[in-house]
């Protein structure tokens, strides 16, 4: 076959990995004669200097033909992208991502630190754990974080550290600043985390244990995932509060709260439990 | 006197004290009597709200007509912001002003730290002083530098500094890390570099030893200070790296490499020695 660049949101070009789209399309749920169907009419599609956008888009179309939850869970990184405009739904999805992963959690906090006082996103605590968390959210692919985040979080975290440190009953306690993000590091950004000890999460980073495998561990992904769901309805639910798929199969009637008929109502609820509780729940792109 | 509010450019409401205009005017060079005629004028436009933008604009409008050179000095502030739109020409304008302290000093340079390289704006060195300079620079007046600039900085330096120390030749060597800005910093900003030993300086900040003051006890002012020259004339030096009304003063033909005739090169040179070599030079709004 011939080889073909393809141009990433980034604007980086790579050459074009079919086992990389196959994986994806697995991951998401797809069987093998379903993945080999799409494979084969993506291949007709392709040119030099493609983007990946289009071969996603592509991709998404023709997986959402067969299975609803499929696309859904395939449509991860886009699910996290609609979170927006602003950085507080993110914010809440870490937190509660956090939350299920065993920790205590607290969100939009104002901590005193040595010097002044900071606004940190997300305290999350387990036994002698405890982390501040920043987010750091975009809204669109190909944003990365540079290196001022970590460098300005790190000062924000010695600052409270000092004031922690004093307090009694930390004594024992492991401090971390994280920082989270649903786009990507800059190579240097990642280098000064690893040299200081700041946690970075980002999509894909660190390597098998980015954000897309911890929410694809936890079940845990956004109601944007979701295909049959206008955005309009989608927002409605996001200012209620209504951040995951999961929230959804929890309770039902929350869907009834937006005005949606019954009929869809069940359609929604089924794409939903389908999303959550599918067997091979991991997702990459 | 009735008392009128005005509002500043960073949207905050304060009384009107015709003492700070009264100030303002004389440090420019305005004598008394042209002062009073101009506060006598401006008290006419007053009316709660108005803009201390708005009292500016009429206040240089008139001061012009009495006086170029008090004018050229009283628009300072405006004339850093003409310095834009990139930051370049404010970096290049700090690092002379720097030099002219006594300072040896360097612009753009890599640096590399103990995790990760960094580019500095500004080196500046004597005797055992050794600062490494950020220049924060607004093309907006109200735009304030918040503390994130600060805490990454510090996260910057503290990164430096353990490189340095590790060289031979600094043991004895006082570093520090400074923030410029040619707007404002907020309060929590302040503080936080006041806590860690970070120096800040802005446009009137640390009182009566801001850059405002700075430029006028060294006769740096920046060549967008000048009236008699066009934007256009402006942009083409500053693009030649002539940045202060001092160079054109130091060397007269820099003017005719923009295409000036003589007529408005003399013009130009003659405001120039002016705001350069005024008695009461400092300037203040």
């Amino acid at each position: 076959m011939a080889t073909f660049n393809v141009i990433k949101a980034s604007g980086e070009r790579e050459p074009f990995y079919e086992s990389k789209l196959r994986n994806s399309l697995r991951k998401a749920g797809a069987d093998q004669q379903i993945t080999d169907k799409i494979i084969h009419s993506i291949q007709r599609i392709l040119f030099e200097g493609i983007t990946t956008e289009k071969i996603y888009r592509e991709a998404f179309k023709q997986l959402r033909q067969y299975s609803n939850s499929s696309a859904g869970r395939y449509k991860l990184k886009e699910a996290l992208l609609e979170l927006g405009p602003s950085g507080y739904p993110f914010e809440k999805f870490i937190g509660e991502l956090l939350n299920r992963l065993g920790y205590q959690t607290d969100t939009g906090v104002i901590v005193n630190g040595n010097c002044v006082s900071h606004e940190i996103d997300v305290i999350a605590e387990k036994d002698d754990e405890h982390f501040m968390i920043e987010c750091k959210f975009h809204n669109r692919k190909g944003h990365k974080c540079n290196v001022k985040i970590p460098l300005y979080i790190q000062s924000r975290f010695k600052d409270v550290e000092r004031n922690w440190r004093s307090q009694s009953g930390h004594e024992d306690k492991q401090h971390q600043a994280w920082v989270v993000t649903n786009t990507r590091f800059t190579t240097d950004a990642q280098q000064y985390g690893k040299c200081v000890g700041l946690k970075l999460l980002s999509w894909d980073y660190p390597e098998n244990n980015g954000l897309k495998d911890l929410i694809s561990h936890v079940h845990l992904h956004p109601i944007t995932s979701l295909t049959t769901l206008s955005n309009q309805k989608k927002k409605l639910l996001l200012e209620q509060n209504v951040v995951f798929c999961k929230q959804i199969c929890e309770d039902k009637q929350v869907l009834k709260s937006v005005g949606l008929d019954n009929h869809t109502m069940n359609k929604v609820f089924e794409e939903a439990m389908d999303i959550c509780n599918v067997k091979n729940n991991s997702v990459n792109r």
